[in-house]
């Protein structure tokens, strides 16, 4: 059934059967909407993996007990510029929706804002939270913590997360924020999936096999390594630290503990640049530091790229050509839509 | 001259010593004074590279009108929990010495405090900034910013800082914070110095030449490669945009478009455990976390080190058996003692 060209689908179209399927599979209407524009935005930036491929085991998790799919996230401590929330394992996109709601908030009062909401469930692609924050003309921070992922540098075994963080800030162009996002591992989990698909082996440096080791072959891959080996999982432990131990939720010490599914927690800054002295003029600015770095003469064979830049490109092509879906991700979905009765797009099928 | 063991000071002696030096030189007393505690920080814990050796350059930078050694800070914006302080080109230490304590200060009242110190001068080893203010039962986060250091990613040319970031937490040990401290660069520029010394290559992925063609041997190093590619390099830009832009002082705009010295901005966070509604718990909680880490299984060959335990150990050694100093470091501050009319300690000659 592949179609030439394979299967494209318009945006719009993709987030409104994605919000159709979990609200089928049980979540709320609004938390349904919140966790399709998250997916999709990871869609259109060209992160399949945090895309709508996650739909089935988001709502698998819900028939689990793992995502509270009807959760009321509620404010459980804070001070001044400080929230903290608490999700009651709401999906990760509600969870993180209130508590960049709060922080806007509390930085337009306070200069900045700092709202941590713990146990939620997976975030996905932080990148949305930040962005959202700095097209409001804000300056954004965001973190999450979650279960051991990645190997600790020095250890054998999994002993932190992959701690995604992201920075974003207005530029000139009111449309287009400065998204940075990273995650503290070597690698993304899904290039290593890309090169076990490919038959293509791995770089030394990305992953380790069951003994421990590093290795080349992708699929005897155990666990990631960490980004700059001790910087990437020291920077791992200090993000647990503010996300998780500080507001009482530890994650990594009770899955090492006992090796229970420890859900999430994150983090959420937003600064006002008007409180900086520089408010009016800090767009601009951003956009002329971007510019100089632009025309930085490129090394042989290099490319500089602003943080983001590839994702900007791909949302913009996107946009207008529709966003392409594996066909074995859209299989997957038809499957859960049939089983859920949802109507599959014509565009899928 | 070399004495059996090499040369070996107390802490306090050394710590005298670089501050009369600092104050002959033109240093404010109070300002010398918080310069050398700084100097020693480093020293006592192994990062001799941002020790006693540099007094000679900051001497040599006052009577070049880089750094003002009787700067007054003051603050210059602000609002709630954000506060931002022109230097006027101070002593580093005394910069972000006055951001760490405003920061402070205003994470009691509004449980977070979020202080920019614009136009300093070299900040130095950054961590004792945020060891203050974990052994103070709160939480820091220190970053600062200068002129490029580093290789952009992709770039043939130096684009951004090497950006220190440290975090620091109190733990169950009041005297104990863990102290995360790093840079965005794939080594420090002293592991390269040591491989020429000793005449050991150096590994692909550290530094490039003047072609901007990756290179193993040290002498030919003229700029260094950010960590884990373009993750260093955006963290980078973002860390300029919060500290530089942000307050209206940008470093890497300027130095790229005309090669000028920009100085140093720095940024001081402080969070109050209190704001977070789990204060009581919170440095047990560290320390849970921390021997759930130390618990983890060596990899083979490898070892399980928490941030900043090697710098630990190292200080802890060196308040007894006395801090040690290169010759040719010793010989150079004697050489500006005796410039300058100071008397070089016992142990120094």
């Amino acid at each position: 059934m592949a179609k030439p060209g394979g299967l494209r689908i318009a945006a719009q179209a993709l987030e409104a059967y994605a919000g159709a399927l979990l609200q089928a599979g049980g979540f709320a209407p609004s938390h349904a909407a919140e966790t399709a524009e998250m997916l999709v935005w990871a869609n259109l930036r060209g992160i399949e993996s945090h895309g709508v491929l996650r739909i089935p085991r988001y709502v698998e998790m819900v028939g689990l007990g793992l995502i509270n799919p009807q959760a009321v996230v509620r404010q459980v401590a804070g001070r001044g510029a400080v929230c903290v929330l608490d999700a009651d394992r709401a999906p990760g996109a509600v969870a993180m929706n209130a508590a960049g709601a709060k922080a806007l908030g509390l930085a337009r009062d306070h200069g900045v804002g700092w709202c941590v909401v713990r146990r939620m469930t997976h975030a996905g692609a932080v990148g949305i939270y930040a962005e959202r924050i700095a097209t409001a003309g804000l300056v954004a921070m965001v973190m999450t913590a979650s279960k051991p992922l990645m190997i600790y540098h020095g250890a054998r075994n999994e002993g932190v997360s992959t701690n995604p963080l992201a920075i974003a800030v207005p530029t000139a162009d009111p449309a287009g924020p400065m998204i940075f996002d990273m995650s503290t591992a070597a690698v993304a989990a899904g290039k290593i999936t890309a090169a076990k698909d490919a038959g293509r082996p791995i770089p030394l440096g990305w992953a380790v096999d069951a003994e421990g080791r590093e290795t080349t072959d992708p699929a005897a891959v155990k666990a990631v390594l960490p980004m700059a080996g001790p910087k990437g999982t020291g920077l791992s432990l200090m993000i647990e630290v503010l996300a998780s131990v500080l507001v009482g939720n530890p994650l990594l010490t009770v899955a090492l503990r006992d090796g229970s599914e420890p859900g999430g927690n994150g983090i959420v800054v937003a600064l006002d640049p008007s409180a900086f002295g520089a408010a009016d003029a800090f767009p601009a600015g951003v956009s002329d530091l971007a510019a100089a770095i632009k025309a930085l003469e490129p090394a042989a064979g290099g490319v500089v790229r602003l943080p983001g830049e590839r994702g900007d490109g791909e949302r913009r092509r996107r946009l207008v050509e529709g966003i392409p879906l594996a066909a074995g991700t859209a299989a997957r979905l038809a499957a859960l839509a049939v089983s859920l009765g949802v109507e599959v797009p014509d565009e899928l099928t």
